[in-house]
């Protein structure tokens, strides 16, 4: 029996909203969110969206009122009374309170900024402005809505078992992961697939399915609204994008060179335990360990991002012990890139050498590969990174030099400054 | 937004009634209804139960208070006034008013009568006796609930998710049949599945399925209630009951070797066009077509439903000509455990030649081989027949020794009788 009233207030919707929640985005914004409202919150940065796969040409495949739609419904948001009680009152890695009064009330009153979108060949120009604080939550969501608008537009020429039939071969598709994934003695792993899901109800039945199928091997989810509707852990910790502006905003080549361990330092006054883990990669991991301050050894672990994953590890395992630090006793988080084979690969080969876990992404919510004619809805690379700080460039090199943002002259000094030797140029897929 | 009430109503079913509907039936079940209802209506009968499959231990799988409730509720089942309407009001193979109002009459009256159960060996002994027109209808119900049955015993075990994915699996593993049919030029198939399929949800599934899928060349389905539900062309003609029984009438040698003809001279006053559908096999194809009037030949078509369908057609061939007919003009039912490559390979046999038809069962709506831990939902062969009439046993031989039902020395006597000489065994998977 249907329920009229349901029907009814569905009809009442002008668009089918992609993002509804403040919350439907990664734990790590909200952490480092935090810790920029405290040490940063009147930096002036502008967010861009870049798609990296230049051949999905999104401004043909999506529809610009469509994309406007979304992205103002984003702006009519509001964190709820429930969302902030469970930000409050819930326990974040062990941690009460993990969110202080002062940033809760700041982001209780959280509108998001304004957007700028233009085309240009065949892409689109999407870019936010403004306190950092308040843009760097245009992050998640601004993806999440592209991915899934992208979707939406392969997805409209299917008729109803067609579509049904989609979905049934990407659920197999993902047992069979899961099932593969049963077996990994020990493993851990979460869902880091927020941004670039195929779609939010996607990634709740990704979730649902992680849940019963790998049991305690599953230790979470990043996306803070599924984490509380699921009764899960929320997972992450921080990213590129504080040393990006930290970086941005040093005055000179001395406090560029301090600027990824002060990231650290700010982030070590507010966190502890698993919170404590370094992501090396934003310059040059190999630069970045050599010349890092001892106290930062005694982090509880590192984040590999980039660059060949196991040469990655290797040379967290050497600095570790260069610095009289036990690897085995430190937490390595493999986020980039991942699907089961190379899991259970970097499981074997790390396993009581240091303790392995999984950030597992794109291929755990958006593995549509080979499900529909001409792969219309493989995933891509689409990311939204700060692109200026105080009206000054940003840089990323990264250990993956297709990976790397900015301006040349800018890259050639940062790669100067950091000391950043011949890079290997991996294909970037997802 | 669950429907409460819904929900509420739900909950007050002491069982999940399996079979809801009394034209939850085959659509050929009605039309030999109505012709024994006329020709046949005092004869008792006997019909069993019987589970050629014997490694799958039905009294071991499902218990038996289950399986009481289930045909109980059948008991209580009567036909409602949309269905009444619906076999009074529509058209079928473009006839109006196919049920004689004395027939509805009699149906809208009717109460299925009472069923023995027992226990022996691991299998249940299921029986049906009275009035032939009443314990007919019994048969495919009988089935649907021993199949359905069967396969919730196996489904208690799983979880939600794993759930999920084999109904995923299922579905696509249709999807992919239905895409290999869709390229056969010309096909005309229906489905026949109702006696083995997974269950009624699953039927309907597939129905669907095949509606969107194939478009034209699915002609409709057997089953009443999905074709009124769906609005589909129902699709049968006639059964081996109907030989049998009339068979086991006779008094005599040469009244039995008349019987099978009786049948379908009696047919022959109710139904014209493609209601004239041989049924051949019942005491072997060849000796049947020998000894036919030339009548018969006027027909529109057979049904090829045991031993080689090739050679059966063949068989109908040469004697379509040797009667002076022209086989292209005549429809070939194949209905003897299909799936779509010998359905392929049939259609390319013998398309142009005559016009080829298929009724598909089991493995339309009950494939869910390789789909579970020891293939524990595999379709097996269970069967419901008429064992005796007036206390006479019934016979049947067909072009399949290993389909051959009845006492020896009766199977001996009607060998003789219709003359069948040796005969390649088969084996009965479905």
């Amino acid at each position: 029996m249907v329920d009229i009233a349901t029907r009814v207030w569905n009809h009442k919707w002008k668009i089918d909203p992609i993002v509804r929640s403040l919350i439907d985005t990664d734990f790590y914004k909200l952490l480092m969110c935090q810790s920029v409202f405290r040490n940063k919150r009147d930096t002036q940065v502008t967010f861009s969206l870049i798609n990296r796969t230049k051949d999905i040409r999104l401004a043909e495949l999506i529809d610009e009122g469509e994309l406007r739609e979304q992205l103002d419904h984003i702006r009519s948001l509001s964190l709820t009374r429930g969302e902030s009680t469970w930000l409050r009152g819930n326990t974040f890695y062990g941690k009460r309170q993990m969110f202080r009064p002062d940033f809760m009330e700041w982001f209780e009153n959280l509108r998001l900024p304004d957007y700028h979108l233009e085309k240009r060949d065949g892409q689109y120009e999407l870019t936010f402005e403004g306190n950092w604080p308040e843009v760097m939550m245009w992050e998640i969501p601004a993806l999440a809505v592209l991915m899934e608008l992208r979707g939406r537009a392969v997805l409209d020429e299917m008729k109803k078992f067609e579509l049904q039939v989609l979905y049934a071969r990407a659920m197999t598709k993902l047992w069979e992961k899961v099932k593969k994934l049963r077996k990994i003695d020990g493993l851990r792993i979460a869902d880091f697939g927020t941004r670039r899901r195929h779609s939010f109800l996607w990634q709740d039945w990704c979730v649902q399915a992680m849940t019963e199928g790998l049991g305690e091997k599953f230790v979470g989810t990043s996306n803070c609204l599924i984490a509380k509707d699921r009764d899960l852990e929320a997972i992450g910790t921080n990213a590129h994008e504080l040393p990006m502006v930290y970086a941005a905003l040093a005055e000179n080549d001395g406090e560029l060179a301090q600027s990824p361990y002060q990231v650290l330092a700010d982030w070590q006054e507010e966190h502890d335990g698993n919170l404590r883990i370094i992501l090396p990669d934003t310059y040059g991991t190999e630069g970045f360990l050599q010349h890092a301050p001892d106290w930062l050894a005694g982090w509880t672990g590192i984040r590999i991002d980039s660059g060949d994953p196991a040469k990655g590890a290797e040379t967290a395992i050497d600095w570790w012990r260069s610095r009289g630090e036990d690897p085995t006793r430190k937490l390595v988080i493999f986020s980039d890139g991942l699907d089961v084979d190379k899991i259970a690969e970097l499981h074997g080969q790390f396993a009581g050498r240091v303790r392995p876990s999984f950030g597992w992404g794109t291929l755990l919510t958006n593995d549509f590969r080979g499900l529909t004619p001409g792969d219309a809805l493989a995933p891509f690379s689409l990311v939204c990174k700060a692109v200026s700080a105080n009206d000054r460039p940003t840089v990323k090199l990264s250990d993956n030099p297709n990976k790397a943002m900015g301006p040349a002259d800018e890259i050639a000094r940062y790669k100067r400054v950091f000391d950043v030797g011949p890079q290997k140029a991996m294909k970037v897929e997802v």
